[in-house]
């Protein structure tokens, strides 16, 4: 997948799309000589939602949209978008060779990233991530994603704590990263579908979180490290995962 | 470890450090109203490096190496240093487990840190890197490193091709990671000593440095990935050495 060259122009449009789905927006071109206070609204939610605003001459704008009534504004979104949980739940029919990835609050975008890309890579079924406090695919996302940011559902959870008992529900064995676990990820046998929780970076997963665990699995360190990048973290999991997937002729 | 606070200050001896070796530089500091045109040898071998500059009142430059005549400048020196190759390779005495990790040509600094905290946290014995084209060791990639970069020593090599015939005249095993390769990362058994070749980001291992590996190793990839982050490939690697490593037992 590239990051597609989709476009949205016009003022109410590309203020609409802010509102709704901010972190759908790449970037925000703006024709150079638009009076500033007309778009007001506009720059206050790029700001808001750190979404780089760039000034460009007239005809840059006519490259991307073509000759259009544009308002002196166009958006570029990004192609990934996010599926609902209980939407996703729904089409999902996990055997013994099924695994996701859930972050628990994630919250730099080249760790997240990253841990797009491994997943996909490692053929994780689908990356979970909390509604609220989980940082936006955006295009750092994209561009430390290696555009492979949406080649495998992102799928968003109102609530990571319900989405994980609903996860059980449908088979589901919920193992959470934690560094005080004696069992380590090497000790686990993946021969159910897998939920994989990795924490945040600074503060690891949430307690409560932790409680909803099957199990809980730790990586081992020496010479006195004592925590691991979370993409690392992530990787590690899901290529065991992966590991004991093509061990059993997967 | 910690980044230390370790100041140089005067313009000889900046001008010196900065010659000598600028990758133990993490910042310099100009006090306000230094004349850049006395300093400018200074100022030009910080931004050929990379190195910040940045301008502060009197005081702060009082603070970090107390009332000296400092002439209106300050470096901040990290304390991490490089071992020689040959000097490293002498005391090494290597057994069945034993790992170390060759970086052939890590440009970015965040990976570069990213596999320090890694190699040390899966007790690796060093990382050896080629003595030009690496990104060095300067401020990112401590703090990529979390502070971790030189709990295990990382050693140059003035010639990386050369060092990994000295490392087989030493009974080290060479493995190199390719996508290219049938045989992955998990069919070989790690139990000699071992060194790990890792490639360049953008182009993997240099075609040279591949031809003098003992054999080579693909990690799988899926759903239409075509490449890792040169972290992650690091990690897993380095991981899948330690959880055989405990296997054995140790």
């Amino acid at each position: 997948m590239e990051i597609s060259n989709q476009f949205i122009y016009g003022r109410n449009p590309v203020e609409e799309l802010l509102t709704r789905t901010p972190e759908q927006v790449d970037k925000v071109y703006v024709k150079k000589g638009v009076h500033k206070n007309t778009i007001g609204p506009i720059l206050d939610l790029c700001s808001r939602n750190r979404i780089p605003v760039t000034d460009v001459p007239g005809s840059k704008l006519h490259e991307l949209v073509g000759s259009v009534n544009d308002q002196g504004i166009v958006a570029s979104i990004s192609r990934a978008t996010y599926q609902e949980f209980e939407e996703w739940m729904e089409q999902v029919q996990p055997d013994k060779h099924t695994a996701v990835l859930l972050l628990d609050e994630i919250e730099d975008p080249h760790n997240f990233g990253a841990i797009l890309r491994t997943a996909a890579a490692a053929g994780m079924s689908a990356v979970i991530v909390p509604k609220h406090r989980q940082a936006p695919v955006n295009a750092t996302v994209f561009k430390t994603s290696a555009g492979t940011a949406g080649i495998i559902p992102i799928v968003r959870a109102v609530n990571l704590n319900q989405a994980i008992l609903t996860l059980k529900e449908n088979s589901f064995w919920i193992a959470g990263l934690s560094m005080e676990s004696d069992s380590t990820i090497w000790d686990q046998k993946y021969d159910v579908p897998m939920a994989f929780v990795v924490g945040n970076e600074g503060r690891g997963m949430r307690k409560k979180t932790g409680e909803h665990c099957d199990f809980l699995l730790s990586i081992p360190m020496f010479n006195g490290v004592e925590s691991l990048n979370a993409s690392v973290s992530a990787s590690l999991v899901c290529y065991e995962w992966r590991r004991q997937q093509l061990k059993a002729g997967k």
